[in-house]
């Protein structure tokens, strides 16, 4: 089991990134671009949603440009139905929609774009009722979601639930809730993906960076073999391939010997 | 559960250690034993091994010493029985040994020892058949172990099994090995304790505290409860303090918190 790794970087909600799309900065997008494939990223997440109706347009500049950059597939990442579309249209290889749910809305506007461009889909544990409460809870809209999307023909290898990762300094056990959904999911759905965003379980802590590489590690551990997370940082690769060697996912340690070799291991 | 802490830093195999036993140095000894203590050590590991047939009167010396500066029970790390029942003999508290196994001499010589003084006792994952193999060979030996020590009246409660870590160098399956004898033998023997040794882990391979870090978190994830480390060791403290966090072994965050005052997670 490797850990399919998504950049996170590209994504509007960052200073840097609004501006570039605003501005049309194809080389800032592109550098960015490049410098999460180097560090590993297999698929690189693209969000305009900070551009509101503007956002399909702005979604398909930042796919094309970035895929005339790198080689790697995107993950979509917008809950809105028109922009995603207007991205799958100009998007090359396989992408990675983010995200399906329980919602009745969201549900039935994304699925048809799943089915009709064939996608990979992010299935979020989430239904009209609001925020799920433990792991069981967790654990039952996922079973539903894969139950649904397996029977609309959705293959288990093209779906990747998300636990919906909340911040722990709401309620200190939402990190295990968090950790033993993972685990609770992938025993009994061993076919399907584990996905998580990592950063927002250390939402209004100290030492942001050090929980959400330790989160990654636990996560690791419980059965996650998807993230979204940012691959350009030292502490955050040197976590991965550290786990990775230790949890037998890099054989004779090349990855792990590679990173250091080219200075990425900055611990 | 929380995990049971053993500072490392007093063994003789360190040269600093090593010439502060020789010259009697109190200080420097006392020294160390109160940052370790400072840094949440709950045990002292001490080793005086290298002194070969002086042993038994170094390992006293080292106990007296540690006890008069610190309000803490040591760890005894010594096969020599004789060492053992000096140091048992001036020691404060309960003390832990390290280590009985089912080699034969080994466990014949330790356990009298463990029932006089009433000790907590490590119990090594090792017999004269050689190193054991796989995580079933490992469960095996731990079964024994628990068996045959919980029939002499040992409290479960006072038994630390220790896998037994070897390098991953040597094999690449050696970490999944260990992880998963942890999960095996905790889950069957919920009652009991598991204790590592950390270091041995990432011998021979490049940025060993890194490994050593992520061994840690991932050993906790399994069910890990007790570890002989360098809680002085800034990255340690902070991976242990986040990986408690999330884990909920840490209610309200509140030693992550403290060691975030103290300066201790720099990460």
């Amino acid at each position: 089991m490797k850990l399919l790794c998504i950049g996170e970087k590209i994504n509007s909600s960052r200073k840097e990134i609004k501006k570039g799309i605003e501005r049309s900065d194809k080389s800032l997008i592109q550098k960015i671009a490049r410098e999460q494939a180097e560090a590993g990223a297999h698929y690189l997440d693209v969000n305009a949603g900070l551009f509101m109706e503007r956002e399909p347009e702005k979604l398909c500049w930042v796919v094309e440009t970035v895929q005339k950059a790198v080689d790697r597939p995107c993950c979509l990442d917008s809950p809105n139905p028109q922009a995603l579309e207007a991205a799958l249209k100009v998007h090359r290889g396989q992408a990675l929609l983010n995200s399906i749910s329980l919602e009745k809305e969201r549900y039935h506007s994304i699925l048809p774009l799943v089915r009709k461009f064939s996608t990979k889909i992010v299935a979020l544990c989430l239904d009209d009722g609001g925020m799920p409460k433990d792991a069981l809870d967790r654990f039952h809209l996922a079973s539903m979601l894969i139950e649904r999307l397996t029977k609309e023909g959705i293959s288990p290898d093209d779906i990747y639930v998300d636990p919906l990762v909340q911040p722990m300094a709401i309620d200190h056990v939402l990190g295990p809730v968090i950790l033993d959904s993972i685990e609770k999911i992938k025993t009994v759905f061993p076919e399907i993906h584990l996905i998580c965003g990592l950063s927002n379980i250390s939402f209004g802590l100290p030492q942001r960076k050090l929980l959400n590489q330790v989160f990654l590690i636990l996560a690791l551990a419980k059965g996650l073999d998807a993230a979204i997370l940012d691959l350009t940082d030292p502490g955050m690769t040197s976590c991965l391939r550290a786990a990775q060697v230790l949890l037998g996912q890099d054989q004779f340690c090349s990855q792990y010997l590679e990173a250091f070799r080219q200075g990425r291991l900055n611990f």
